[in-house]
């Protein structure tokens, strides 16, 4: 049995508490059970909600943790008041010296999609991940013009799911591209890039750890060889080096960071935040 | 000109400094300037934001919202001490109290992700990228057993974002098969479904919404028609009812909404938080 439970609760889709939460957590060496509470947007919920925090805390015989970015105020209420958790509170600690600091009142709106058939940044976020799509791994040359960033690397160096994580959060449209062994013959970038080169940015990957990886998808075959993965990588590397092109290595980084770190390179103007 | 700037301070992506901030952001009917600054991990780079945030001010006349996620102490000091900004510090207010709580020291770690090529949550993230991308649009039968869920709905009601998302933030296997008009002439799901019916979640959508998203792709089509939207949407709604399947409507939902719903419904055990 876990002897400590963490709750996230929110009127809305819980991901800001999580988030919210998790970032707190990690700095501390435990692992706790987790329990999200989504969309506790009336009373009732509240009240639901508090009897199984406290009916938790009787059974594991300590507080649980209580993240919240509850907004409603009655709802709040219900949770500080009944609540045997320690209640870790995002809105209430900041949203009153904001509103001090700002002259203007809280609207205690919940969530940050109202009707998203009406957003405009919401329809271009779509719109990108579509873009991404149809343009991963080098499927179609249309409308490079239109992307915001164009991806390449070898295979398996994380084109496809950084592709993907700038559309979905940050609404880029983002192509991708693998350098493959024509590329290296001729010694040249894909010939559809050539007049994008200032949107390209480049993938590398340790040639030990791509090895591993690709040895997952195709075991002792020659693509996953270390041999091969190292002639790539350095053809890869020297390829780039030779088109001036900005690059990163993948090797120990999450999509997120990879993401940040081309973000903050291209400075894209139209970011959607 | 801006009156007011908001700066996202963080040692790591700021992916948290932001979601906390425009969480609270979301509060207060204003829009501000953004800067994200992420990496902010050496003393000589905080005295650089502050130089920039109290830069800010002085143009602006304003202090500068400034939220932060730094939980190297030297660092968050420099901030604090130097900074003309309003310092909203989600880790110095919440983390001293849960210690206490706790009864442990937290570890001032910077980031979730320290080294990820050894993480297996994030080895299951990319999987489940993986599969989902391949799995989209009913692309493949192959391996449906290993998928977590399997989306179904008519063309463009939102199934492709709702897998990927689910996939990225979830490491969720989420395939997505489109609901056609062969599958209403024959009166049912697409075969290859049929043994995994307990994973099926359904999507359906407004017609007419439908039919404005579809007109964007092709326009005056009679794929895009109302009547068309109609007809298939009408159909699909009826062919699940049929069949048992939990299913919502997206028309006004967000991706994360809709995740966040289909999460609830079919709580899977290997959820990645």
């Amino acid at each position: 049995m876990h002897t400590r439970t963490v709750f996230f609760i929110s009127d809305g889709t819980g991901i800001t508490a999580e988030a919210f939460g998790n970032a707190i957590l990690a700095q501390f060496e435990m692992e706790p059970r987790h329990v999200r509470l989504p969309f506790i947007d009336t009373v009732d919920k509240a009240h639901q909600a508090v009897r199984q925090i406290n009916h938790t805390a009787e059974v594991e015989g300590n507080k649980p943790i209580v993240f919240t970015t509850l907004v409603n105020m009655e709802v709040l209420r219900v949770v500080q008041n009944g609540c045997k958790g320690m209640l870790l509170d995002m809105f209430g600690t900041f949203v009153q010296p904001l509103e001090k600091e700002l002259g203007i009142k809280s609207l205690h709106r919940v969530g940050r999609f109202s009707d998203v058939s009406k957003s405009k940044a919401y329809h271009d976020r779509i719109e990108a991940i579509n873009f991404s799509l149809a343009h991963d791994d080098g499927q179609s040359n249309r409308d490079l013009e239109g992307s915001d960033v164009i991806l390449v690397g070898v295979s398996r160096s994380g084109k496809t799911p950084t592709s993907l994580y700038l559309a979905m959060q940050h609404g880029l449209k983002a192509a991708n591209y693998p350098l493959i062994p024509e590329d290296f013959e001729r010694r040249q970038l894909p010939p559809a890039l050539v007049a994008h080169r200032k949107k390209i940015f480049g993938l590398t990957i340790n040639p030990e750890r791509l090895s591993e990886i690709r040895n997952e998808r195709r075991p002792d075959s020659r693509y996953a060889s270390l041999e091969n993965c190292r002639m790539e990588v350095s053809e890869a590397e020297a390829m780039m080096r030779r088109a001036g092109i900005r690059w990163l290595s993948t090797t120990t980084k999450s999509i997120e960071e990879i993401a940040t770190t081309i973000l903050q390179e291209i400075q894209p103007g139209r970011l959607v935040y």
